[in-house]
């Protein structure tokens, strides 16, 4: 059986690692769920090697919440380098999902920015263990975890410089990537 | 027996790996601490990845005051680097406790700030060596070592849009991370 | 059989994928190409490496379209450390074919700077795996991919003090690397 | 028998290895010198984890004075970079010893810093190598090579919210740290 | 017999590595050149490693032009980043050599310093193959590759508060450093 590991932070804001849980569960079945919490950022990316190599993980989530300070920003970019360099270490998928608490205007809209996020790179690490080739068809479409999805670039289907496979599969894309979450998100 | 690492510099202005050994010993029994002191917090990571790969310690606090010029948030994020690479070479845990000289107002305020913050810190290492899922309980809280918790989200509860299970655990962790130590902080 | 991976992103706006399968199949034959996509540049560097390791590609290329803001700019060089990171590790080469949003006025231009910069990356890809010295005869040449080239610096054929057999080849190759594409490009 | 190893740099503007040479000297016998000069700071890297690992050497002291471009200080920082890297690849200590040329008004004062620091880095190389409980005493203490020791924070005295152990300590430790060596460095 | 690596870039604007060969030559006999090209700085280090690793080289030359944008000084470091990785990863010496594009008002200063620094830094790799002994003879006397080197500090010499032994050859290297090359370059 797979395992899929989540970590998360006491630094946080809100409990990011029950909402991976929780969306991962609904994502479908035959996994297990390894769950770790960690003080901050920064020790991220040790646990989630530890979940790979010590638990037998296929993909692990790392969850955090940075502050708006530039000494936060500079702990997000060592703590990304650091998940990178774990995965290259491991040969596995780490979906980092930070959310930043500038990123928002309020408590609120942090909070469900959170949420979404959260939800969204579930789905990924989801298809990353089980059905990467689900994520071949959302290939340049846009994607976002938490805003709407920006889309894909459609200009060139006046212009049609570029092959008509792209296009098609951008147009299409584009359609499906616009449906239920966008919908219930803020539209500006 | 578990070890516990505690590697300070010469560099800092207060005795940090004093107070972490303090702490250390009053957060439980079964462990043996081991002290260094390097000359700055550049030489932290290896002598931490000593401690671990040669004298078997199960975690190590990296204990350092970084100055308040760019060269030195240079170098303190040059060590937390490095810090981040030795507990991936070696799948073990580094409580990193820095505090930036700049972080405080005047002397005083600094000496305050190091005491609570490797004491908050020395917690963290004893429960990732000893009772992870102590820290699981915790997760998404908003800890913060030092100065005051910053506290989980919570208008969330009036809009109820993320899960009751997480809530509650908000809503609870909330209440018991406001509790002895930071009223004994600075309110502000 | 040499076999290139390509891999991209649900992130970019256009599915760069496709443009480089499409151009790869133009530049030869003798080769097998494995496609993968993964959410975001900063997943590139662990499934590039997986490709080389665990699928035996000779080559891969990485694509990505990075955002305009500053985060995105943090985003685009941790995923490049660890592109280069992967590369060090394989002994393999891994293309990196990112294109900055901020990189053209509009979406129209956006495309066609995709399109290029990809297609002429494919071509590196190819040489790289298939015909290296190819790429020795443009050495010093200014190349760019998307944008018209730069071309090789000439003021020195009026002063001579440079040797004349570096000389010869800079004429000799900027004179080819004006060539066809540069035409079709944008001018100034 | 120890080994120190000593690297410099053709680009500094001062003999550095031969002034760390000089004082390990000082500080006493039982040890060995391997010597050698690179280039420029980024060679240093790798010559000291090459003296580690080829000649055997237990410390390498690493020097070199980056110039006061904004290019200069990227140089630093990925020579200093490297150097932890060289260290946690070999569990041995390496002293980085870098003199920024704007750390000091006009030449005269550049050299007095030079000298200065290359000596009192020595001093903990060689206490690293031979006497690493020696450092543990100076724990705290604000020690500087080159400019003035800053000493420990004493406001705590009069407050009495940190424990004796470590105020005794740092009572003392300011004590010798403000001898010989300071009183012929510069007061301001 | 040793063998030198130069590998140089389609991105520069300059034959860089037909230089460097022609150089090399000059500077003795008895090793083999292994010459590559790859499309710009950021695939370097990979293609370093290889020569190292896969063909046998002593010591590899990295040549390079980094434009004058911003993205363009982050690729820089990011291939610097790699190449110093490179180097601590086989224990082997990689001289790299860049030449920003900024570094010179026109095309014409540009070549030149492009000229003086190639051939500067191959007689380094050439020393550091053959006789590295002969780098410990210029340690600290600032030099420099491409523009006029700046010499050692002299105001010691009044002062005469740093050792004979340096103060000797600090002269001694100042004045032959300041020979041949220097009266052909620029004198400001």
């Amino acid at each position: 059986m797979k395992k899929i590991g989540v970590v998360d932070t006491t630094f946080a804001r809100v409990d990011m690692g029950a909402i991976a849980v929780d969306e991962l569960k609904k994502q479908g079945t035959g996994f297990r769920i390894i769950r770790r919490t960690v003080p901050g950022i920064k020790d991220l990316p040790v646990e989630c090697k530890k979940l790979i190599e010590e638990e037998g993980c296929d993909v692990v989530m790392a969850l955090g919440m940075p502050g708006g300070e530039d000494i936060d920003k500079m702990c997000a970019h060592e703590a990304s380098t650091g998940l990178i360099q774990a995965q290259l270490m491991t040969n596995t998928h780490i979906v980092e999902v930070f959310v930043h608490e500038d990123e928002a205007g309020d408590d609120r809209e942090l909070l469900w920015l959170v949420d979404r996020r959260v939800r969204e790179h579930a789905e990924n690490a989801y298809l990353l263990a089980f059905d990467p080739d689900a994520l071949i068809k959302k290939a340049g479409t846009g994607q976002r975890q938490g805003f709407p999805d920006e889309g894909p670039i459609t200009t060139s289907r006046k212009k049609g410089d570029i092959k008509a496979g792209a296009e098609e599969k951008g147009e299409k894309a584009k359609k499906s990537g616009k449906s239920s979450r966008q919908k219930s998100g803020k539209s500006s």
